[in-house]
């Protein structure tokens, strides 16, 4: 069980901002392409979880919880760093990305342009994966 | 001026969802580089303004106000392309940046780690060119 009332940040951590709904949304790229994988939201304890456990979590605004990218699919993702914007309201996950972050199949959510153009690569077949 | 009604959009376009707020998050990357430079926020005007000049447009939530990014700066983006997640509610800019992102002088927003290590790389004195 993770401690509700999380200690104070070491001096040289960046405090968060959170803002009024308790989240910051995260971009999760891949550390070594450099491709970006998808954008989620993330909350205090997601942070704390990712750090703690080394793979990223987020929270599910629609489903309103804590998750844990790939306990279904089995696509986790590493992190290797998390990095923070400017203005702190904004993390950056570089990842190793088992299989695909989207839930379509493909390695990237961004896997079409705003015309309807597809450019993303499919690397799994989603009716296995989630059966 | 723009219109306040644009026309339907056509068959192969994406429609986004901005959502009860009128914003999407929109993520710059360097096209060349892959390098995530910056998260800012993005309402229908200020996309459809990116896609006519091919200069990128946010909206900033403490202004309220369309911005064209550089338009102080001179660090402007040149947008090669705009990509949608899955859901169609998050933007991928992919840019040529002028000069560098950050209203910090440094190239990306995204120059430090959660725990205070300074990873990015310092292009501008913003004292100079924010005058």
């Amino acid at each position: 069980m993770s401690d509700p009332t999380p200690d104070a940040e070491p001096a040289d951590r960046i405090a968060v901002d959170f803002g009024d709904d308790g989240l910051v949304p995260a971009v999760a790229q891949d550390a070594d392409s450099g491709e970006v994988l998808m954008l989620a939201y993330v909350n205090r304890e997601a942070l704390e979880r990712t750090r703690e456990t080394g793979r990223a979590h987020y929270y599910s605004r629609s489903r309103e919880e804590l998750w844990e990218k790939g306990a279904t699919s089995g696509h986790t993702q590493e992190v290797r760093e998390v990095r923070v914007d400017c203005d702190a309201d904004t993390l950056l996950y570089l990842v190793d990305q088992t299989g695909g972050a989207c839930h379509t199949g493909h390695r990237s959510c961004f896997h079409r342009t705003v015309d309807g153009e597809h450019v993303g690569e499919r690397v799994f077949d989603p009716d296995v994966v989630y059966e």
